[in-house]
């Protein structure tokens, strides 16, 4: 089955363009959060999206599920960790699930943080996102597990299973650790930053300020990728997607929106971009329909 | 008094910019509708303003209205019928009033139709957009008024006072024909559609599919003006003024948002736009002040 629109991320960005693209009668699926913005939660009094003053960031959410849930729109838990343009649709990969479709919308925010050095160089090199696409490339060797975030425990327990021996370095402040062990004991912790991912044809060592571990391969654990990894070819500035007045990427088919195409962040911003994207994206569709049909007529 | 930030407009592309320049603590002044957008007023069922599902046109503007009052927001009813670049601020033209500002976000919408021909080839060469200003001119002489709304009669009675024969040339459905006379006695209607506003060096003649009519001046009166006519140098494109995503037009401190700024037309995605136009005036106004620094330092 393939999709009319692909949407990538469930923050107001994501949200604004799966209605406005579900109310053109397109064929979509959006990939997210099924419990939608963490950070949109965690927001206080927001003041300036137009329509709600001083509503909390828990009451806006709230809102916006209800508009998608009063629409009929899901949320597809499936992390897609890269976008591979295909010529005329593209491919998203999670895990081992592909998913088709014509065109796609980037609102993956700007969670992804910066990479670490020698991160994007040794992508596909030794450097993964995904535990469970390239965990069989690792049968016992030594993998480290660089985790922003809770699941990366999980998929280091996971590798852990395969390589020989497996270490963690968690990026975020694991709560966890007092209460309790979330990771296997058999997984060795370093409380450190890494300073730098060395290798030469491949990955080999993970340095930090004044030690360094000899690895095979390196797997990185973040909510989402950065988009220059996420879409290769993906024309990135500033560590925001490049777009133009019509949330147009360099890629033919391929939209971004939202904090991922640039500052100023804000909910407001990022929800009429939304729209934008969504209706570039049926705009586009419309043109590879006249298209083909000429084809047809010229056959 | 200099404003920071002058608004011009008052729909969802206005407010936005509005409420978003008075967080930053801008110095606003947001010229348009006191009774807001009468275009949203009167719009069925929004499905697409993320976080309202299905509602009126009418309780979204209460809405809007809601919040630019819990903020302290006055809208003023002074029509802005010129905007001059002035180098270091913006001179707002408004009949006899003139107000002053370093930054102009224009967010004045579509309505302003698609120019008669000869309307901007004889700009201020007879066709003029405010009889306040302009009848004095036309004095004993004999004028055409274009009126595209009710207010343009009033304009109409008023140029009858001084010019010696007026003609109204109706462009919208004229309800108030039937229940009472708006229009003065002595004015010449003439219900069809002109064709083309002829003149040599000055204006001297309206031309309908059949006849025509002498005139020494035409008074165009729409709800605004288009946008190349009310900013003179503002760059136009497809009707529409050439923004770059950050909402900047080709005048450095004339920032434009919402459906002046392109298509799509939507209430999400002038508010977005007004978002990221009030900001990016902020951030013109920040860079003014270092510069200011700067120079005084220099002295």
């Amino acid at each position: 089955m393939r999709y009319d629109i692909a949407i990538v991320g469930s923050g107001p960005a994501g949200l604004s363009a799966a209605i406005n693209a579900k109310i053109r009668n397109k064929n979509i699926i959006v990939f997210g959060n099924k419990g939608l913005s963490k950070k949109l939660e965690k927001a206080p009094k927001i003041k300036n999206y137009l329509g709600f003053y001083e509503i909390s960031g828990k009451d806006l959410k709230d809102k916006f599920k209800n508009h998608i849930d009063s629409m009929g729109i899901e949320i597809n838990n499936n992390k897609i960790t890269n976008i591979y343009a295909m010529g005329d649709y593209f491919a998203l990969v999670s895990g081992k699930n592909m998913f088709e479709a014509t065109t796609v919308i980037l609102a993956i925010g700007v969670q992804y943080g910066k990479p670490i050095k020698g991160e994007e160089e040794y992508l596909g090199r030794g450097v993964g996102y995904c535990a469970t696409c390239d965990a069989p490339l690792y049968k016992e060797k030594t993998v480290a597990v660089i985790g922003y975030n809770k699941e990366a425990e999980e998929e280091a327990n996971f590798l852990n299973e395969i390589a020989s021996k497996t270490y963690f370095i968690p990026m975020y402040k694991r709560e966890g650790l007092m209460r309790g062990n979330r990771l296997d004991d058999t997984i060795e912790i370093i409380n450190e930053k890494p300073v730098q991912i060395k290798g030469q044809t491949l990955v080999n060592q993970v340095s930090f300020k004044n030690k360094y571990i000899d690895v095979d391969g390196v797997f990185i654990i973040k909510d989402s990728a950065s988009p220059k990894t996420l879409v290769p070819g993906l024309e990135v500035e500033d560590s925001h997607v490049k777009v133009d007045v019509n949330m147009n990427t360099n890629i033919a088919g391929c939209f971004a929106c939202g904090d991922i195409a640039g500052k100023p962040y804000s909910y407001i911003k990022s929800a009429g971009q939304g729209h934008i994207a969504a209706i570039a994206a049926v705009s586009y569709l419309d043109q590879l329909k006249i298209q083909e049909k000429i084809k047809l007529d010229n056959l």
